[in-house]
């Protein structure tokens, strides 16, 4: 299911061994302006980094097929980018050998073997390429209504970066390959992937995204909540395997008086609260702190390690050993991804509530 | 917005104070026994118990609109719930006061004062009575097929369930009030929460839900993945703030090679994996596992103890003593609703999937 | 599919020989008056009328489940109608001999004989009601920003109304029982009506729908056109077998340059159309000018006089006499059902377009 | 809003004078085999006729994303169509003087002048092709199934097509260049086009649809009826301004007892209808008869006629005469969008009901 969103709409096309990946993007009123710099960078941010990951050099050349003298004009807008670097041959003896931890077996049940294995297809890390387009498409046309997303790298494996940051630091979250925020964090983490993929393996970790400057009651009741909004699109991406606003799972530690955020009136005249255990969201509605989520990245599951697998034609058992270009970390990768989701999620929620007073609507 | 689904859609209706609350499914298939006596158990399980929760008696008189014959017609059908025990000047001084951790101040701001207050509205934990009704609904519909749904209670703040259980422990879930399954862990839960209630304040926890029975391949790639719909619903519920599929959180401490559950051939000659550290979704669908996901569901957010506030007529700081009745902690309660979020998910999904083969289709 | 509408999504439940027929409005800004007269009034213009409907009194009493103090609150409304005067046993002998013009014979097929034949179950006219129930609350909603929806009978059989007519005129539609302008014409169609029903038969007609005061620009390119978002709800409606905008089929016999609606500048600066051929529409968007459509309304289905049919079960011919109360004419009651489509499907396009410019937005 | 569907979602993008317009197709079963041929021979019934067609040479080079091995496979399915022959400068001066019978002044005001006019942007008739593409993939998709979607022209002005026609006429429709039945009509219809065209002016006509092979019970209760369904996306189509099923507005005219198609049993031992007033559908559901649906095209409404306007800039009374290639007559070209129509509808129908037992589902 290809099409997300309610007010915004985007749709996800190709596939990683096809000509071209793509998103069109339905919904976005008139007047905006495209800034094809901003979806360079994002695409950039999401390219692999040299030492950490694969070789694979994705340029991502894009086009876009729509807008009119630079400016969003009502139609919808598609983003194609091109797959360069292919190499199909890498995944041909796959296909009947599924891949631990990929879609391979799932999908070749559910699509009777008709399904393009080729590099996952359809359930490839390639098809996030248009997601960060997108967000890259959007993510100055938040910030010109003063709303932000950042993300960041929280923890690989059980090296954490500090909890403590500032405005100042998310703001260069990008200067380093890992996406982390303390120097000290960097270098105990690049060490350990290197370590890592040293052993023909791969390891996981924690991406935290901020988002700040959303107007107070953003968010639907129930069923288009926040917290679902974003959760949908986030467990979309590959390896996302669990997401927590706020406190999140730590805050099943707390009583109800520690956790509750209670509201003061500022110097200013303005409603405040005094903390953020619930990560800006109550009752699904924004309640004017920063929204703050978490998710969980598994460990890249195409691993060099031999594993154990079956041969679904032959109906045997096989040992697996994956050649070509793998990621022994994907975490700093998702950095901005996750931001695009977010970006995307609130731009969907903002055209859906109080329409035109924000963001303007046609 | 109270509509969600695909090819099942439920609507919820109805808020807290006022008659009913409601829910309208649309896309059932027609042919299905309409079990009452499942639908009048599982609202009996979401009552609040004696003596951890509330004294509100909610009794649950539901009145069904739709069906034929006992059985589903095709047709839309409507469950009605009778709100009965309804103390509408509890909530009348809050008004203006906003409750801390609950919706009363973004929902003020949303609906520009128009919202109603009366004990939460469409805010209300009330709402998920309909959810439940329409979850016992589908119990049996899904155990016709081979399908079960599980939840359980693993841990009221920092203490924890055992972490190994059998089918069968699995089955008596409901026997005791706190849907805990080892005996140990009950008595030292109990003794928790009741000396939490006594300090006027709450505790969260964790739940979590297995799945059996489902079909190789369920979920669509992307925006409807299994854990994409499972956890939109499941955010939809008030007080879930982090949901994690499989190892989820802790599975980013493992490696590639630990967390990729491997395939193998059964003697039977069936592909079965090795462990389940995915919860039993690759790339956002079913892999033959069991899938396995867990919610944190905060701290109750309505305590006895003063709690900061403003008064937003006023503009001043006020402290907050909310009366009436509350539950120092609702998780045990959360575990029939999350029973009936997977009852829900996996409808829809099993709808959109090779409809006519499992579950029939009109 | 009993969903249907983008920002405003209006959910129809209940049958025709439920305890209730009911209709969910989920999307409804917060702080609009609700004028629980305006629903009387439909509701009581979709009523039969003595001479020449059938017997059958619905009286319609209506239960409201939402609103606060008498006013919207950003919460879903439900309207509850009751079903009084049931005759179930009049259908039983349909069951297995499908009445010619009616959904009872797909029905069967479509429900594998599970579906609820009674009274036509959920294909019945009866599930009109809720409809024009949220017409009649959204009425003065929409006559509040100045826009209004008019129906009137234009031709029963081959008696046509004078073409010409006066707003004036359009206020005064519902003065008598047939909806139509002219006095002369009334006439003519209620001898027509009388001599038809005198036979045992039934007859059609043509209702034509004027909307004033649309701002310029509603509806959305492509699948949300003006015409796209009318007709799917026209079309919901039992017995309506045509749709036209503007000159419609008509229309076909101009030349362009006698169809174009030529544009100028009135002595006031405002740009206006020289003609409306194109019933105020260009490219699926409101041009300014009223939107016109006409619905073609078959003869009613269930006609006293023997008709064909088979006995499903016995599969064999069968001469069918059906009993019970019947309707010779239901043109008149389209009238204000297409007000209510109208209404509806204009409030949805509204909360579309422009979202809190025009009508507001939560 | 440029997505449609319930099962099969169909996504429009690009615009007139963008580098491409394209569709995207969601939801399509694996295991269908991608006829190329069939979609090129559909752009190819749609493109221009020399004599009576505007000479803009539309070669509609087209492009696959998706699909493996030539099959589906799952995954979103795009298509490409290059624009070639675009002269911009055509439209430059239309811009503020917006042409009358076009969407240019809503859309101006809709968009607040960031609309892209060249051609007419997101409302040109262009978007039809990739409409069309859509159409020739599904055809032999649907004629696997046993189910043909015919459309031809029945009348241009007042000239009509004879009424009876036979199965063997219908497979030789595209055979002359006005995709008319008869001889006899064929020379009239193409007298008059030239005559129009002479006068600089333009003509409409009427374009009828016969759907064959559908299983009885296709379509969903009110909302989603075949009628509802069809008419929406026909009226998406630039140019339609009305669409009657069966006898339609004709129909208004029979009494009940002439418009109703009785039942009866064939020597077969099938139920059968003894005529076909209703145009194949009972209560939104198909009934066994071929469905059966006219369109009214309005006149082109592009003509070299001056025509008055106004210039929305300097706000004054403007003669226009519209330069350029444009079509005296396009009803013929509207025949292959219609069978596209149908096939786009009855595909989403048929994934929609009984899913996996006709046309098979993931």
């Amino acid at each position: 299911m290809n099409v997300f969103g309610n007010s915004l709409k985007i749709i996800l096309f190709g596939k990683s061994h096809e000509k071209y990946v793509g998103i069109t993007l339905d919904g976005l009123p008139a007047g905006f302006k495209i800034d094809e710099e901003s979806i360079a960078k994002y695409l950039n941010y999401r390219r692999p980094k040299p030492i950490i990951n694969t070789s694979r050099v994705e340029e991502d050349e894009f086009e876009i097929i729509g807008g009119f003298n630079g400016f969003t004009d009502g139609a919808p807008l598609t983003i194609l980018i091109k797959n360069k670097d292919v190499k199909s041959s890498d995944y041909d003896e796959l296909f009947l050998k599924p891949r631990p931890g990929h879609a391979d077996y799932p999908a070749y049940i559910k699509y009777k073997g008709f399904n393009d294995y080729r590099g996952g297809g359809q359930f490839s890390g390639r098809m996030t390429a248009p997601i960060v387009a997108a967000g890259g498409l959007l993510a100055p046309i938040l910030e010109n209504v003063g709303i932000r997303c950042y993300s960041r790298v929280v923890s690989i494996g059980e090296i954490k970066d500090s909890e403590e940051y500032t405005l100042e630091q998310l703001e260069r979250r990008y200067e380093n390959d890992l996406r982390v925020l303390s120097s000290g964090a960097y270098e105990k983490m690049m060490e350990k992937i290197l370590a890592v993929r040293r052993e023909g393996d791969s390891i996981g970790g924690v991406v935290e995204t901020v988002i700040s400057g959303l107007p107070v009651g953003l968010g639907e009741p129930f069923f288009y909540s926040l917290e679902s909004g974003i959760s949908a699109l986030a467990f979309s991406i590959p390896g996302i395997k669990g997401i927590e606003f706020g406190d999140g799972f730590q805050g099943t530690l707390l009583r109800g008086s520690e956790f509750n955020d209670q509201l003061y009136l500022e110097n200013s005249g303005k409603i405040k609260l005094k903390s953020n255990h619930s990560g800006g969201i109550n009752g699904g509605l924004s309640n004017g702190n920063p929204v703050v989520f978490r998710v969980a990245v598994r460990p890249t599951s195409s691993i060099p390690k031999p594993q154990n697998t079956v041969n679904m034609k032959e109906m045997s058992n096989e040992i697996l050993r994956i050649k070509g270009r793998h990621d022994p970390c994907i975490v700093p990768r998702v950095v901005p991804i996750m931001e695009s989701v977010a970006n995307i999620a609130i731009t969907d929620f903002l055209l859906t509530f109080n329409g035109g007073e924000l963001i303007g609507k046609n």
